[in-house]
């Protein structure tokens, strides 16, 4: 899979709420804000069933009631449709 | 409750194996491998188990088969007994 062109990253970028490019163009990243950890952690768990389905996973952190997601494709070297597609199965369940 | 001491910390990192403290000795902190994601998610579903019941949460991060957590007590500016008291359980299950 090849990396998306950096016009096609913001023609996905724009239909993907909250979500931001890093610095390097590389990953796509949002912060997920709860009510408490169990909420937080509840989130968690959906993510990683659509992250297992998807073969495709997340870098994330969790300090109480935030999640912090980047996502990115090592084996791509960059931003690809299988981030794309995670984020926006992501979006719907947030 | 009352930060540990310096002499204190020691003494319960060295019933703790893997646990390190964080350079300002306000927090302790251990990395977690395993086979894959999967497992990884599943031993981070127990801790959040863990967590909830000791209410005391941890700060960390996975990145597929790794899993940081890091542990302190924010309410008492520093390390206490609850994060040695979570970090004891989180060994056990790992």
């Amino acid at each position: 899979m090849n990396p998306l062109t950096a016009e096609e990253s913001a023609a996905a970028l724009a239909k993907l709420p909250g979500w931001t490019l890093r610095g390097d163009g590389k990953a796509i990243a949002r912060q997920f804000a709860f009510p408490d950890f169990r909420a937080a952690f509840g989130f968690m768990a959906q993510v990683a069933l659509l992250a297992e389905k998807q073969d495709h996973h997340p870098e994330w952190s969790n300090v109480y009631n935030k999640v912090d997601i980047t996502l990115t494709t090592h084996d791509a070297g960059g931003l690809t449709q299988r981030d794309i597609r995670l984020a926006a199965a992501i979006n719907k369940i947030a």
